[in-house]
């Protein structure tokens, strides 16, 4: 599976948003996975598939159709624990996720409980097995990649709280931009080889970016000063919670990181704030317009900043989408 | 099975857009499946049938009824491998469809979870089954034909984005094609390897038409006019997503082969235009009489292309079904 | 079972339309099968089981309440094909119903996947069972006699189709028909043997007049004039699809033959236009006592056409239960 | 079972439409069985119960609650059929209920499938069980006595129809009649066996009344003026199909079977009239008061059929409990 | 768990129509059990289980959470039958209870099935099971006491009509009530063994008095005046069927017998009105204020009968939660 | 598991209410239970698991998602009950949670039937497996913990009274307070192992204020006056049932030990007020703000209970959630 190429993340045209989101959650992976909301067709798949290159190691990992628990968490085998005096543990998905990126397509319409499971572990990087008093663990750190169509279904709050940060595409794209798109796909569907070398500096830039952040992400405080504005606007968007706060602090000084600063701006926080607030906001978002300063148009790398064209051309334009709606009925647990 | 004679495509009356889509699959398999939508009583599956022969090779696998996911993507025996030293694949209908066609009847009626293997592998062109961490993965490259009758329950918009074009049916052909449609299927109930026989000439040519503008079909660039032209109008259509762009891209063009000519004509992007747009359509299309000027008749042959009365002779007539309705709940994955 | 005796077809007072359109499948069963729709009380059962009597050979083979589909298509001893060489196969009721009736009671209440293949091997001929790749295959040639009570449940449009015909049973006959219809079961139902003994003669003129009707048919042509004239009246009754103008055709066809012409005359289009548009109309039919002239009174046999006043007596009273509902939501495939 | 006393129809106060309903069953049981309905706290199983003593042979057979269909019918051993070269029948309650009642509790709540297969047997008089080709069947004639309490549940149309009589209990029977029926209850509560002692004499009078009416019973004309007026009455009430006329004319002739006459007298059939319609009617009886003159008292004896004031002593009040309603919507067929 | 000390029921506070019930049900088992509804938080288990200790035998049997069927009749081991000759029962939950009390906590919650299966073996006081035509019965005499919080959904009216008696706990106690119930439960709560001796006397007493009341029983005659009074009120209160006055008299007596009188007075019949009604109403009951005498004080003793205080402090005040209403829809069974 | 160092109690920000609870249930186990409700991100698990600490012994068990009935009480090895002549237990999470905290996130999803067992078995103390007649009991008392998210499915009312407390976490924190917290989870991760140990001596304080308060509690009186000020509260606020009387007077005297006073004090009384009434009200609270005065500031040690901020800093603010809807339906058991 590995050997087939991906279409590389520097060659997709717009989505900065979702690009930027991406790439804090490479940087910092404990920010908490990335939700994906978007209508069919915007190749939600590929962008999501693009952020295991920007990791230094690791493997993407895609949760199959119909996966069983017990084919997510492994199985212990305890008739060998019988015979050879210790139980024998299988791995499953999330052992192979370890280090690299789970991504689960259309996760609003998983079963709730697989749900839960990878959100437990993705939250404390351990899986762990129990059987008949035996039991197995591993680490399992990975970034979780969720997509979903919100027109199929919702995600419990519960659930949806414990992603990090959550993008919406734009559904509607302008034709310029659209025809771009379609330029890059058919270039890499009729020669994928030749077109991954042709943006292999672009990309080798923009994981070189990612690497040089996370590096330099502990040199940066999360200071005083940038919590104390998150926790406000957080109150005034009365978001439920607070882990809003705390991922939206973590998301600011990974875009610090990103722009190679060393210190937590206000536009670090601006950049990110819908990201942390999209699905956790009860209340109508203020235009956007007026509170959001364009953000700092993330590229293939640092030096191409400016006037590269192909990233940030576009402002991220939130797609508002209002109050999210209280769904009556949930399923119990089986 | 295979020695049955079927109706041939060429002897069809009417469906001139369905045909033409047919043959456009058939002509660039990338273009993703044709789902086939219309009430019941339309011959959906003679049509779809027909379109096997189209194909230089290949067969016609019809998904059966009842079809568990085991008995669609294969099965491995692992007690075999344990034994052998390696996992022994028992292949599924995948295996089979290969190189030709696989027809699902009433694809709407299908568990989601099988229309999401249908889909996956369709677009990927590998099955690849896996169990307890042992893999097999084979070639599964087929046209991905569905039918349904909408009256009878949706798919999922994500899972309709995914089929290439959509063809609506007429539900209500006027009395003279009526009457030749019953005269041709008679003709053939009475004597299938007769009526095969007589229309062989005609389908060889449509079968050599296929054939000439697949080889033809490398030529054609993807231009950009044509994709300016394409986005502009998917923008206008207020479309979901960028799928509906590539695939009017690949249609337009071979559409232009099967014409016989070199480059992408403003008539080719016209001509499929409601193939690409009318399952991923949100708002109401403009009257269609003004903006879509008739197609050009696809016929039996590229020498038959005016007069022969067949094919054609009416124009295409999109069902204005407006809006698809928002369904507002889907099942969960098991 | 069979040598229990049953109740006459001929000995059945009223029902004409029924007993008419039981007889056209009797001699033409391309035709395609009868839906029977009534309230309950009509006996539906005793006039499907008389049809079972017109044919020459073959047996009446009721679908058992709560059959399983292994039950219904026949099963494969794979076992037994290792041990062998060649797989046994164990058939089921479709190889029974060869030759002769295959009858359905409450067919709307079956679970829709049987209905399915119900129908597809009443269509095809041919009954093929796979499993693991071996395959085998029998002639299942069947006349398919369903019955249904609407009011506890429709069949989906698209099941509904592909029957042939469909008769709706009358509710409600008048008191003076009422009581014959009594006299005749309590006088079988006293003496089984002796009332078939003495209703014999009817009955075989009855079955003779089958058989005729069976030898005449191929003799009479289906010809334009009467192709033309139902396809212009199935473009104005609404319905959907083309099935309904072949099964018209064919259904004037074999009454012609039942009248003993040698022609499709404008009288035996007319006759059976209901049992081909019923159930496929959308829109409401016409008031039925102006366009539609008292079909020719089927009778015991052809000598008895006029007069005997045991058949025919009542003109055939189409139910007018208006347009078919649209059924919002149907179940999805296992 | 059979050893524990059950309280003598005889002894039971009022409920006198019920109990002729009973004894008619119990002359002629073509007339095909009781469905009684009722709301809760009206003895309905003691009533019924006390039928089988009525019959000269033959168990009361309860169907146990839950049973599944293999213990209804019996299961055929199909292994003993390969080693001892034919199946061995293991026999159901069915095959228990020859010759006498087989009494279904809540008929209603009983699953569907259940219920045809009770309704089936009944009117053949035949059990078949067959499996993987191999058959048996054995006579399984017996009187279906059902219960139910309508506002727990209706049962499908189809099924109601197929009761041959349909009765319903008065749910508040006056003062005077409330007190005999519980001093009576108290009485046998207290001493059972000399309770059945006490009343023996009066309930081998009905008993006796019953036989010397089953042997009356053949020399009874069905005859057509009877006939006439029934199927005029069954056309004024709108019933659904004719087997209302069929059961009438029976239950009449029981009817006068058990008043010692010869032939069907007109009180005979108004005696019967709400038995036959009430369960197979559209439209709102007329008052029943006019049209219904008192049916002639039931009672322990002919001797006693006046004053004895026990069984009669209020005229049978049909509960008119106006159109029955139509239910949307019936559960599929396994 | 018989070693735990249980709240005795004569240090209850309030709840004297419970406790008069109860009472009731123990001194005349036939009856037929008490359904106890109310609110949450009302300890309607620990009333229940107070009546335990009133038996002179028997057993407190609570049943399980989730027991099945089997686990609640016993099973019948056929294995065993074929090796040894006959079938070995392994007794139930039922077989356990015989002779004592079978306590169902939220009995409306429980399967259908189940409570008909209580209810049934409650009635006839036999437990019997059969399988594959072996069966094997045992005396299973016990009082089923049930609770319900109508909240949480209703019982079906046939089921609820099978309760004999049925009462309703008031859901708010005066504060001084409220207080005294507390302390009670404190001293329990923290010396369990102590307050039970310390009540012991009272307990003693209460269970003397039922005993004697017991014996008392036969010699009071379930006279025809009272009985007279009865089915009048029942006929006034418009209840379904007639379990009522059954129920209501032996209650009555029982009343009687608790009181130390040797014939039913009307005060009798009144005290127990509302047992015996409630559950079986349709019509709204008239202001109870009137028609209600205050019931006779039970006590602890009967020469505790006035002024202490403790039990019958308060009057019974009926809950009168007006008409039952109409549950539409019930499951069919299995 | 238990290496992994979790974020102390006492570090927690605000939430002072929920604090407050879960001390109270430290120090009186009897009061049966803490159910924290609130919104999606409140980080009540770790609230929760804060719990653990304070009790002198014992283990923070979690319930696994999809726990089985099985899983959680045990299972009876029946098999090795033949061989070795006793039965073999093979503990469950109920064991595992003897003297400790179990607690179960989002207890309001869970099946009906489990958290009915978790209740039962947390009244009594015991957990007792039964099969087949053999049983086996062991000791599991601990102190359930719930979480509950209402918008995601509420409680059966029967359920929510069992839990002892109710505290409703504020969903919307000032800014200020939201930074604090920020602040301090992002110490704790960045350093698990250092900021316990910052934290120790406050986290012992708190510690062995609950243990002081355990070892006072015997001594407190549950006086009369408390319990009579609190009977007339439960009765004015119209709560169902008795429980929160006993509920309310437990926790008021853990207050006062809590304070270290010696006597229940009206403001003990006042101060777990809300915890007592908030799911067992049925009518609207009055304005809070005048009925209750502040509770005193729970601190991490005595000493510190004023000027410290840390704890108590807000005041209790109830959230006024109003009447609990009624829930029309609940399921069956199976």
């Amino acid at each position: 599976m590995s050997d087939t190429p991906h279409f590389p993340l520097a060659a997709v045209v717009g989505a900065d948003d979702l690009k930027l989101a991406l790439c804090l959650a490479a940087i910092d992976p404990k920010i908490g996975g990335v939700l994906i909301e978007g209508p069919r067709g915007m190749a939600k798949s590929t962008l999501a598939r693009g952020l295991a290159d920007l990791l230094g190691t690791g493997q993407f990992v895609t949760l199959p159709l119909g996966a069983t628990e017990e084919r997510v968490v492994g199985t212990l085998d305890l008739d060998a624990a019988l015979a050879d005096g210790r139980a024998q543990f299988s791995p499953g998905i999330l052992a192979k996720a370890d280090g690299g990126v789970l991504y689960v397509d259309e996760v609003n319409l998983l079963a709730d409980h697989l749900v839960d499971v990878l959100l437990d572990v993705a939250a404390s990087g351990t899986n762990r097995v129990e059987r008949d008093g035996i039991s197995h663990q591993h680490a399992a750190r990975f970034i979780l990649i969720g997509t979903m169509n919100p027109e199929e279904g919702e995600l419990r709050p519960q659930l949806l709280d414990r992603f990090g940060l959550n993008v919406a595409l734009q559904s509607q794209p302008q034709p310029a931009e659209r025809g771009q798109i379609i330029r890059r796909r058919l270039a890499f569907d009729s020669d994928p080889a030749g077109f991954v070398a042709e943006w292999e500096p672009t990309q080798h830039a923009l994981r070189e970016r990612c690497r040089q952040a996370r590096e330099r992400l502990a040199g940066i405080p999360l200071d005083d000063r940038a919590l104390e504005r998150i926790s406000l606007r957080c109150f005034e968007a009365g978001v439920d919670g607070l882990r809003a706060d705390l991922v939206w602090l973590r998301a600011a000084r990974a875009h610090a990181a990103w722009r190679g600063d060393v210190a937590i701006d206000e536009a670090d926080i601006e950049a990110v704030a819908e990201f942390a607030l999209r699905h956790r906001r009860r209340t109508q978002p203020a235009p956007p317009a007026a509170s959001q300063p364009p953000a700092p148009a993330p590229a293939g790398a640092p030096q191409e900043q400016h006037g590269q064209g192909q990233w940030g051309a576009l402002p991220p334009r939130p797609a508002a989408t209002g109050v999210r709606r209280e769904v009556p009925s949930w399923p119990k647990k089986p």
